[in-house]
């Protein structure tokens, strides 16, 4: 067996992470013969919580899971990271803005930065699911200057894997019978799934989506709006946002990152926008097709690009432009 | 790949059931070849939060995941079951006095119980964990005459895992290179986490857990009284009780009784106590040391059993027989 990696979680008296832990410490994510120590970050409110959940995991028997280590402290959390997973951030409330929100968040993900800077490893894998996500990350990367840009991204697998499980049950199979779906942008409701490089494996053959779903009319129009609005109509339902199904896709994003992307599929990710084949503008962390080969993304090239997704590209393109920019103005103060 | 099999997972809009469930899902539990129909069964007021959770299922893409029936009707959630995991059961709330919860479970189980009877498939495997466990399998148990009373048992894995760990961490090896412990009784304080016949690995060789602990006042006080008060301890801690690790105990629990349990290993189960080789009485269901193979659980026979043992075993006996007579003579009413 190897060493153990060093894996930070923050957030991790949240619900996602909840449910991510165990998931992580089992071995789903970065293979059943890799030790892990669990650096675990929250702010000092949540400790006693964090406290309750190092026992549950204690408690799991899992023999991967070589050492917690729970702290309200950053040095001590980033310190000498193989993978930083961004989970916390300041959720919205009541009656905030959506400005306070973004410089709240814009502070938080400056600090990380900094530690990331300060403390991780230069090899460090950075992964931010706290939203805003995308502009959080960027935050992040930009305070971290010695560690490769392409070392960060952001969450928008959760996006992709719900337009896929939409058209599998549109379909009528299983959710892995489809493949190369495309998240577009923001991780936000302005995002673009994208379906027309989607294949749908029907009776053995994969099929282009558009034939498969055989309703072009959804697939442009309440397919799109359900896969942005999905969060939202979760938490309707729930009365709490999403974990479970966050927590897997932080999974499947992280296990890609790690081991790879399966040949002739692409997924998801939010990464660097820099001289891309879509003209996507630069400085942003977009959401583009990846495949992903040892341990590093290579966004996908050659896909074709209509009017109808050219339309809804540059629309979540301007919405991270304004975020970054305003985010950024905050931090200049 | 196979039919897929019913599994009814009971109070699913509960923490426990969010943790469980997406390990049920992926192939955790039945192996990963193995399709699954998840029923869903929470009470009316829950089937808002149910809906929210079966959205997130969907977003978690899982192949395996065949279909969610989610239902407030017990003819619906019982029909023609694999496996029937009872989590839901009425929590103690302020100033309920213990009589009044014993009371309210069994006309839960006895419904329950009647509904497996009226319903399930014959071969159906019954786990109970909702509280208190081993009284409510026992009711569940007695209401469907007509399922083999080995199909029914109840959990007591979280405490074995839980004396795994605690071993474990005083020994500075992993949880899994203990084995052999034993929770006698009562899924409740006064169970009884038996070593004296733990095996610790250490430096490559199978070590007697007295002779690895070297601490035998810590094994015979507060280990003991560790694992028989964690689930408040994590309560305290978390505001939350135990649930990510509840779950994990009950996948390694249908797991061993999906597939058995290793060669010279066993691990613990409430199960139907009659003619036992350890004169504990009959007609409860107790938590032994089994091993398990082609699906047929067997009592470990042959251990040692010393004074201290014997009382510990017992006591926890004891308060097994006034809970099942409470119960029963309520039904009787």
């Amino acid at each position: 067996m190897s060493e153990p990696i060093r894996v930070l979680v923050t957030g991790a008296a949240g619900q996602i992470a909840y449910s991510l832990l165990y998931s992580i410490s089992k071995g789903d994510v970065f293979g059943k013969d890799q030790p892990i120590t669990l650096l675990l970050l929250d702010i000092p409110p949540m400790l006693s919580i964090l406290d309750g959940v190092v026992m549950e995991l204690q408690d799991c028997a899992l023999p991967l899971l070589r050492a917690i280590v729970a702290t309200g402290n950053e040095e001590v959390a980033f310190k000498d990271l193989d993978i930083a997973i961004l989970v916390g951030s300041m959720p919205r409330k009541e009656g905030m803005e959506r400005k306070d929100l973004l410089k709240a968040n814009a502070a938080i993900f400056e600090s990380q930065g900094k530690a990331l800077e300060k403390y991780a490893k230069k090899t460090v894998k950075v992964l931010v699911v706290g939203n805003p996500a995308n502009t959080n990350c960027l935050i992040a990367m930009k305070f971290a200057s010695s560690i490769p840009k392409e070392n960060f991204s952001c969450l928008t697998r959760l996006d992709h894997n719900r337009a896929r499980s939409q058209v599998a049950m549109r379909c009528g199979v299983p959710a892995t019978y489809v493949k190369n779906v495309i998240i577009w942008g923001n991780h936000s409701s302005t995002q673009y799934p994208d379906v027309h490089h989607c294949l749908v494996k029907m009776s053995g053959n994969e099929v282009a989506c558009f034939d498969a779903v055989k309703d072009e009319a959804w697939l442009k129009g309440d397919f799109i709006t359900t896969v942005q609005q999905r969060g939202a109509a979760v938490i309707k339902s729930r009365k709490l946002s999403s974990a479970m199904s966050a927590a897997k896709a932080i999974c499947d994003h992280m296990r890609d990152i790690w081991f790879g992307t399966p040949e002739g599929e692409f997924i998801s990710m939010g990464v660097y926008s820099t001289g891309n084949p879509y003209k996507v503008p630069e400085d942003l962390i977009y959401s583009f097709p990846v495949q992903i080969k040892d341990k590093t993304w290579k966004i996908v090239e050659g896909l074709a690009v209509n009017d109808f997704s050219r339309a809804k590209m540059e629309a979540t393109a301007t919405e991270l432009i304004e975020e970054r920019d305003t985010a950024i103005a905050f931090l200049a103060k």
